[in-house]
């Protein structure tokens, strides 16, 4: 009962990342958003947890036009020859409860992203004073041709 | 059934823009929400599909304090004299889908930014592969006197 | 019936700030939002209605990884011995209806963050041709050791 008077919490997640290429910085993001397989969806930002239980569905499926609740970083370069990355990761904590997202974008490749949100997890898991049992990450490096975008996403759903 | 536990996808939508000037730079950003009747809801800023279906409603009223998905552009300048501009546009496809909404805000006039706006679209539906038939529009600029803000909406609703 | 399908609105509201380090500008943010106890859920920003007949409720319950509509200002900075200051205000009509809020951060003490969120809800009424009959604020500052962010937040649920 209480589930149709709240906004419902998210049930299913996946993980995707991607570079591309635009004609604009607004295009740029829209095909990155094409190439990580959420084109055609309304995002909706999230800051950024992944609900108890949230269940990994690598190809979900999500009917166009959806309002979407995603956790993301973005950036977007139009410097030739620039190399952008984008990251997300995700801790699990030894007991079953929440995981913490992080995200994290920079002009680095994307084995330094990587190792940068990794350590970033660790951090939050300390704060918490959790016991982390698990990092899953999904990163992504673009070299800019004219103007580029680095994209890295957690959509979740249901 | 499912429909109560997800988000729901909007069914309806309008289009709004306005210029205004305000006491601060939120202040003028309020006061053009107000400008392009939505200043009294809680807007939730979507990136950014038509879903499929969708139905244009003018004058669609949304009870105060709602929760309403919204792609927008905003563009606030304390420069005075400089003329500033924000625009959206929806492409419809001759199928019948989901449409693609675009933003653009500038430093420029309106007429530049939905030129600026209809190319966006154009290069969006080309990635898609999809056949443009239709571009709606709506722009506005603002030339500064103090602190001003331009803004354009789509705002979606059931 | 139409509650469950549109987003519901929220009925619930409380007040939150905090001010503190991180590891990384990310990680700052992530302890703030610890530190003001929204850390474990979804935040939805929102721009920024109190819905009529919103209640007040100091130590509202949330279940971990809900998506949680919420109005914040944040301002993050990484040069030792800046003070920087977050604020929320919240202007509530004489006549029962919505209320309106505001958020302010910036390069200073909490008391002129105060005075400037105040300043900006009075104009928001005057704009509005609404009497004022009370305005709630939150307000913190925090004065950088290495990273830090100063957070205020007004979450809303059911």
């Amino acid at each position: 009962m209480t589930q149709q008077f709240s906004l419902p919490t998210p049930t299913r997640y996946f993980m995707t990342a991607s570079g591309t290429e635009g004609h604009s910085k607004l295009n740029a993001f829209d095909n990155a958003l094409l190439a990580a397989k959420i084109g055609n969806l309304n995002l909706l930002r999230v800051s950024s947890i992944l609900p108890p239980g949230c269940l990994f569905v690598p190809n979900l499926k999500i009917p166009e036009g959806s309002l979407v609740p995603v956790a993301y970083g973005s950036i977007i370069s139009d410097i030739p020859g620039k190399i952008i990355s984008a990251a997300m990761a995700i801790g699990f904590a030894k007991k079953d409860t929440y995981g913490v997202i992080m995200e994290y974008t920079g002009e680095c490749g994307a084995e330094e992203a990587e190792r940068t949100i990794t350590e970033m997890v660790e951090k939050a898991f300390f704060i918490r004073q959790m016991d982390l049992k698990d990092i899953k990450t999904v990163a992504v490096e673009h070299q800019i041709v004219k103007i580029g975008c680095a994209f890295a996403a957690i959509p979740m759903w249901y």
